[in-house]
């Protein structure tokens, strides 16, 4: 009987080529460049969907699949969708959302439907799949806090939608949800759930272009009858994780009218307007497409995370009412690193309101965030990066209380948890108190966001509180075995451990944090002069340093799958190792971090599915590329300073706000001539190795001039960072 | 602004007066005496609401309160109801159940409705209640696989009815839920949940007689708009373990009509019917009442746990075919003592169905029932109850094949599960291998059930299991400690457990169960005359048990709160100690068991919601009452010997089966007249102080002559039990 089934197929085939094309035609802008697959495959664990710059909302299809590769609800191997749901992470470690889920079914025992990336059609703020079961072309797109569907039914495809809000992605588990049909065309319903965030509340508000009928409830799975009304199907879906009528409020505010072409075109207009705060010149098309991808990766999160009328969700759990925008997603272990810096550069005009969201959460929650999650403190990771990012913030002028901000900074560093008692007992964390694991990533962390405080307290002038917080920020030095020049582990009676060995790791329970000796003994951004005085001399750090990208061994079954991307045992595909290569210019010798950098770019990351060396970090990892190919890296995420490292791109021009603009030039530029020769700025001779951010937001011309040979440029000591 | 809202609720009362009078007259047979409020108080625990004898549905009301006097949903003290549940358990210690909620609301948000009992009416099938908010009378009546709801609206009233799939009962926990509107008049739909029942599946269908519409679903609740035709709302929903198909077959096969009245009047028939199976004579109103209230409560359950077309869910959580009832709801710790010998006695048609049951279990869990619920295996309580019971129906004659009984009795006794491994490895449970907890209470069990089994041995010639059984069945001799002739825990080298103190008691962690020393060193119904024998002499036997009733001490503040109704340390209020004073009749003393028999039943059960000493049990305290009532106790629970105590009717006839009945006339019976001075059994003089299963089960008359002294009846050697 496979004939008639086969037949069957062609035929539907062909209705399907008979529905009407695709809404929101090719864009013009850079938004055409971006390849939403890049990062769905290998473990990118990137967001494939629609959704605007920053916004609330990521409406996008949710596999079947679940597993390590499935944290954002979709890999590129799966071929089984649950439907599109509404919420989606990008990047992360750890799986949660996938809320509010929709599928039009053929019939009520349907769960879910086999696709093919043949039939799917994305690109920035739209999404589009034909499936076959029912015979229906599904177009997505998105407003900042609502999803907009279309449905192009065959004729005489049945008219069943499942809402599903029974599942989640990864850790997600529901607490409870609640559907209630309002009227003819309208259903409103909340989804409260628990996971990573302990707390979510997604309240939403659909309207059908339809009547529909709630059929039935199967286990939190709705579903509804359609009415054919022989046109295409539309669902205007409100989102708020305050209520129902603000649900309603926010998608009557974003979406008051039917047009979907005009909701797809404006969010590719949004894409295109935020992607072209950069644009670049160059000869390769795949460069393009892969910096072009690493900027809309980098502008997923953080979200907007509160309503059209200023109400949001604390991470007290409480509605509060707010006069700024309040944000939401700060995987901020990674993203202190270069997202954020990056965010400085090309996004000053979000900055403040992300200080105040900072500050707001501080008020409600008794320390600023550590990893925030639709409002919920997650405490993911380790270390005080919530500091760090905020230091930075004041340290370039944004977050107007900056008292306000620096009194927020020192209660968080000043608490108990989390090992910060022993720091303040021992001057760094031992491994036998309180805290007994990811010692040394701690004391690490902890003295970056130390050397924050420090510089902001010097700003305002807090002698004391300087003085405390900058011999806080020395702490490293403790851990520093000058024996065989690594950093360990110390018990609270200050012996180092025991046995050692510098290439093992054992995830989440050693004294690193997904890392082994070899990567953390360079965690020290904010003073990497400090590390380096450390070693016997110069030379010994630098041999060091060299052997870095050499070094062999085992990490042994146990270790972090986030130790990925090595180059010997530097470890791109994770955020402790990002800095490291710009360490170079610290020494003099920043043709070595060049040579390391070109091979960096050209290898882990790629215009393809596969083309992320480890998860994406919601946006950490292409911010390093964005930054890189560039030509700049803010080593110490708390200082303003950009390192020069090899531009990739022949040309940049950034939009650094205020209708200023920073050109970057790379004259002779090609995949030989990485080597920088000689830098002009503003047209005059520029010796630096490094710039400040201050000389970047005032806008400005940088040229650099490269070469294929290392040059003197940014050797001698007078001129490096 | 009181007045306007007092002048609001004087004209909804008078609406609420204008409707219909309610459908089902009271009735003329024994249900008119059942108080059905009787236990609803204190901590009886039992279940008040619609349902027939046996039967797999228990509608009634279920209170939004929780906590132990809780565990059937509904108690005196409770003012608020959150609806009428479809299921529910009738004087358990532990809450579950509480299944598929109707509540009508006159809006969205109503959660729960206040009540007062002036506005109930119950009695036996049917139960009734006037609300205020909507203005509705709500009648309920049940068949055994069905539930039929009469909603009688004042005119305007809203009609929105909440189903509440969410919440159950006590330990119940919601797995899933699922609901589905079929048609314009019907919904489907099933509750999964866990709880004491581990994997509890409830399937039902629902139709209406007027058209209703699928409103909305919050967290498992569901609101459905009901079409105000005008006329009552009739609601008809079948019940089924199995499947929504079954449910509705089971509804079309009991309920294929509309007419509420004729299927309340079947459920008030029913139970005349087998509450006719006893009839009674006695001047005092109350005693009836309390009496057909007793009988009324023994038949809540077994219950039945099939469809009509013989599918049903076994332990093994699958689904099997049947052709034969089964059964399910087997509290048999507590309903081995004297709820199944009761019966054995007045419904022997449905014991072979209750053995066959047992088998089935048997073969899907690998051992007998012991304490199953919703066709789950809850293992609570301790010992081999299943065993006696199973025992005492092949060696009462019941039961086919008594070989497969045989097999399936000694399996369950020879696993190594529940300190059946050390009581085979030392002779008894020790308390310091495997089992920590409970070992004198175990091993006295394990010796009851292994008496049964030794019985049947013996009976089918397994000469070499009836020894060894034998021999178990005296391991109780081993925990008794003849230095002060209390049963003790011992360790295994044999060392009795100090320090000792025969009062404390610690709930489940002593090595007692819900008991103390004092209690449970008579657990010896299956040789009383050995457990005589470990004392020096008979006359010490004696001195102790009357030190019993008299023994003052503190139980500890860690104590079981089923310790309750006691005389002394005698404790009516839970089971080990309901054979007690019967013994009294193996040492030559009824009359001392007369006395006490009669304060017992005079002071432990009242004509009143707080009328029983502790939880009822499933009905085993009802039972006791039926037999101590009608003069009679099965004190070995697996032999078929009634002892005699002290009949408190005048008169009863019991329909023992087959159109037989037995007649028990007690001549000069009263309050006073208390002793038992002759007996005749069918017209001839009787000396013994017990009479065998078979004389009642084949019919006849039994005739005590009473008195208000002790005389010489059944004190000679030969002529006691």
């Amino acid at each position: 009987m496979k004939r008639p089934r086969l037949l069957l197929l062609v035929i539907a085939t062909l209705c399907l080529a008979a529905l009407p094309a695709s809404a929101g035609e090719q864009t013009d802008g850079p938004a055409r460049y971006v390849n939403p697959w890049i990062g769905t495959g290998g473990h990118g664990h990137v967001f494939l969907g629609a959704n605007v710059p920053f916004g609330f909302v990521q409406l996008g299809p949710t596999q079947t699949h679940s597993g390590w590769d499935w944290c954002s609800g979709y890999h590129y191997s799966g071929r089984m969708l649950r439907g599109f749901s509404h919420l989606h992470l990008s990047g992360t470690g750890i799986g949660d959302l996938g809320d509010v889920t929709f599928l039009p079914v053929a019939d009520e025992e349907q769960d879910s439907t086999a696709f093919s990336h043949d039939d799917e059609t994305v690109r920035p703020g739209y999404y589009a799949i034909r499936l076959q079961k029912p015979e229906v072309k599904v177009e997505l797109t998105a407003t900042a806090r609502a999803g907009f569907h279309r449905y192009t039914y065959a004729p005489g495809a049945k008219r069943l939608m499942k809402i599903d809000l029974r599942h989640g992605i990864g850790w997600d588990a529901l607490s409870s949800s609640s559907l209630r049909q309002v009227d003819g065309r309208t259903i409103e319903g909340c989804r409260l759930s628990t996971g990573w965030a302990k707390n979510q509340q997604v309240y939403f508000t659909a309207v059908f272009s339809s009547a529909v009928k709630l059929l039935s409830c199967n286990d939190n799975i709705y579903t509804i009858q359609v009415e054919d009304d022989g046109k295409p199907l539309l669902v205007k879906l409100g989102l708020s994780a305050v209520g129902t009528a603000n649900a309603k409020e926010n998608l009557e505010h974003e979406i008051p009218e039917w047009n979907f072409g005009a909701v797809a075109r404006e969010a590719t207009r949004l894409w295109n307007q935020e992607l072209g705060k950069i644009s670049i010149k160059t000869r390769n098309e795949a460069l393009r497409r892969t910096f072009y991808t690493a900027l809309y990766h980098t502008m997923v999160a953080p979200s907007v995370f509160c309503d059209v009328n200023g109400d949001y969700r604390g991470a007290d759990g409480k509605t509060h009412q707010g006069n700024f925008t309040n944000y939401t997603t700060f995987s901020l272990w990674d993203t202190y690193r270069a997202a954020m810096p990056l965010m400085t550069l090309i996004h000053p005009g979000m900055m403040n309101d992300v200080g105040e969201t900072f500050l707001h959460i501080y008020h409600e929650q008794g320390k600023l965030p550590v990893w925030h999650l639709v409002g919920n403190e997650t405490d993911c990771m380790i270390g005080n990066p919530g500091i760090i990012v905020l230091a930075d913030l004041v340290l370039k002028g944004f977050v107007s209380d900056k008292e306000a901000a620096f009194q927020a900074m020192k209660a968080s560093a000043l608490k108990d948890e989390r090992g910060l008692g022993a720091l303040k007992q021992y001057g760094y964390v031992p491994f036998d108190k309180d805290e007994e694991r990811e010692t040394v990533a701690k004391t690490l962390e902890y003295a970056i966001a130390d050397a924050g405080i420090a510089k902001v307290a010097r700003l305002l002038g807090h002698e004391e509180d300087y003085k405390y917080f900058l011999d806080r920020s020395q702490s490293y030095k403790k851990l520093f075995d000058p024996r065989d020049g690594f950093m360990k582990g110390r018990d609270s009676e200050g012996r180092f451990r025991t046995p050692f060995n510098p290439f093992h790791a054992v995830h989440r329970q050693d004294d690193y944090t997904e890392g082994n000796a070899w990567q953390y003994t360079w965690l020290v951004p904010h003073n990497v002069h400090g590390l380096v005085g450390l070693f016997k001399n110069e030379k010994a750090f630098t041999q060091k340093l060299d052997s870095l990208f050499l070094a062999q061994g085992t990490l042994g079954e146990d270790a972090s799958p986030d130790i990925s991307g090595l180059i010997g045992q530097y470890a791109h595909g994770n955020e402790p190792s990002h800095h490291i290569i710009y360490m170079y210019n610290y020494v003099g010798q920043p043709w070595k971090a060049a040579r390391l950098l070109r091979q960096t770019l050209a290898t882990m990351y790629h215009d393809d599915a596969d083309g992320l060396s480890g998860n994406e970090d919601v946006g950490q990892m292409s911010a390093w590329y964005i930054l890189s190919a560039l030509g700049l890296y803010q080593v110490d995420p708390a200082d303003g300073v950009f390192v020069f490292g090899s531009p990739l791109v022949d040309e940049a021009e950034l939009q650094v706000g205020g209708g200023k603009t920073f050109r970057i030039v790379s004259h002779n530029n090609n995949e030989r001539n990485m080597y920088i020769q000689q830098v002009r700025l503003n047209g005059k001779p520029y010796p630096k190795s490094y710039i400040g951010y201050k000389d970047i937001f005032h806008g400005g011309t940088l040229e650099f001039t490269m070469g294929s040979k290392p040059s003197k440029f940014g050797t001698s000591v007078k001129n490096r960072p």
